[in-house]
């Protein structure tokens, strides 16, 4: 049986336009490149994750545009499980505008949309969620009565309030962050690194082109139906090696690494098989600009696997 | 018996970004408001034209998003006659991303889209027609083919040349420019303002808040069924009033006063009464945000017209 995973967070359409120049105030430019494409990381990770075959459910609210824009269409047919989305009519979905000049700066804005009204919204019981940055006050509820958390605080960090990170933390198995973020959740909640891994049964911490570290005190695993959540143990870190290529687009890498990690993770693979899955999958996005258009199949990651790990990792015990 | 108006340029989706502040490069801010409306000079002054009872067809290139975004619906519901765009697959429309902070200082980012196409395009022969800036070489050739020239040089002017400007000048029996433009026009074709208003039957220059004026030296009108260019004769210089109103966003303004201009010289009425009715018509645009949100009909335009101008003048002997 395939353990249902149910992601929260951001469905937004992101406009990447190359531009000549980035421009101040009273000022215009043409664009050289203009591309739509399906965003936002709760959706990013729930499309990884149908993709490499995981059973997800999306909770996000979306608007008018997630049908006319084909957004609907494009996760249906990759099998992600939209009964629980909040369709809001006459809103929009999120949206961000990525200007990159020829230097490769970026400017961006960012618009919520329909996921401004994420706080107001009353969350549904799950068992197991994936919470992908957005609203601190959403997921600290919905953290409350999940059997199982792993959280993303990501790019929405900067608006959250110390009393609900808290409740998120305390209530989180499994934490990803890159090195940024990891000081600023520790800044915003006012716990230390220590505390933390002595709180979260698995901190995932990722350093771009370095790779990532997992810190695990908890004995966390999947037996194949169930989470256990053992008793705690002695520390671990494992060091995860990243699966180098050729990159294009940086965007989605991590959510990607996410989707990959949290699916082996329900099949019951190992931590450090889990973020070697996760890298793997990461791998393959980077190659390809958008966050959703080179999603691998299990097949296929599979086989990127075996190139750079031991093949005999990948037989479940 | 109306008579058929070509209009050729853009049909664009104008994004409108309302945000706290316009970054420079590697920053980010959040978007307070976005919409996305109906715009290009093409569109606008076809849809303007359409809604006044004019008879319309729109010359102008589509990219795939024409339909998706309903902007194909809307335009068919006007009564454009969209039988001669140009349907370009896997293309998109021009896209103006127009960002604005608290203090009404604009950036805007402008995307080619299908138009980037137009200068390759072998342009129909049409009787009467209106050219919406967009690209010089497109314009240069239906230029010469055509019975009646309106031109418009509007914010593509900076990308014009000097031999194909100089051939759709010396087509031209109306143009339209702003105080800005009609310089700018200068200096690109080197010829003089003179030289400009002995070669072209009408000039209208306008002057944003203080109305526009009409430079004629050509003996030209409408009989019903076709217009007469007769004799040069006087130069006369007409100053049209402003039509002011409470208005909210500016935009499109122009584009309303070629449409009620252009659809009122059709119809027979003489150069005064047209700018007096293309005045009115840009007074209803400017009362909403977007290009085509709030044009008048007919009968909206002439009610405001008596408030403002002699209800006599809209008799036509």
């Amino acid at each position: 049986m395939v353990k249902l995973i149910s992601v929260t967070g951001h469905t937004s359409l992101d406009y990447l336009l190359t531009v000549e120049k980035i421009i101040g105030p009273n000022q215009s430019s043409p664009i050289l490149k203009c591309e739509t494409n399906f965003g936002g990381g709760a959706a990013n990770v729930a499309a990884g994750m149908a993709k490499l075959g995981g059973a997800v459910q999306l909770i996000s609210p979306v608007g008018d545009d997630f049908v006319s824009s084909e957004y609907e269409k494009h996760l249906s047919e990759l099998g992600v499980d939209l009964s629980r989305l909040y369709r809001m009519e006459n809103e929009q979905l999120s949206k961000a505008f990525v200007i990159t000049d020829r230097f490769s700066n970026q400017s961006t804005y960012f618009y919520w949309g329909a996921a401004g009204k994420l706080s107001s919204l009353e969350p549904p019981n799950v068992d197991f969620v994936h919470m992908s940055t957005a609203d601190c006050f959403f997921n600290a509820k919905i953290s409350e009565s999940a059997g199982f958390v792993s959280f993303d605080p990501g790019q929405d960090l900067v608006t959250y309030k110390k009393e609900p990170l808290q409740t998120i933390l305390k209530n989180t198995n499994l934490l990803f962050a890159n090195r940024h973020e990891i000081k600023m959740v520790c800044d915003i909640s006012g716990y230390t690194f220590e505390e933390l891994k002595n709180m979260i049964d698995v901190i995932v911490v990722t350093y771009d082109k370095e790779g990532s570290i997992l810190y695990s005190c908890g004995n966390v695993g999947f037996d194949g139906e169930n989470i256990k959540i053992g008793q705690r143990r002695e520390k671990t870190e494992i060091k995860i090696p990243p699966v180098l290529v050729q990159s294009v687009d940086p965007t989605g890498a991590g959510d990607a690494y996410k989707a990959g990690f949290l699916v082996a993770f329900t099949k019951g693979y190992s931590l450090p098989v889990c973020g070697k899955i996760g890298a793997v999958t990461a791998s393959f996005v980077v190659e390809k600009i958008g966050c959703q258009t080179n999603l691998p199949d299990w097949v296929a990651m599979e086989k990127r696997y075996k190139e750079h790990f031991l093949e005999s990792e990948l037989v479940l015990k």
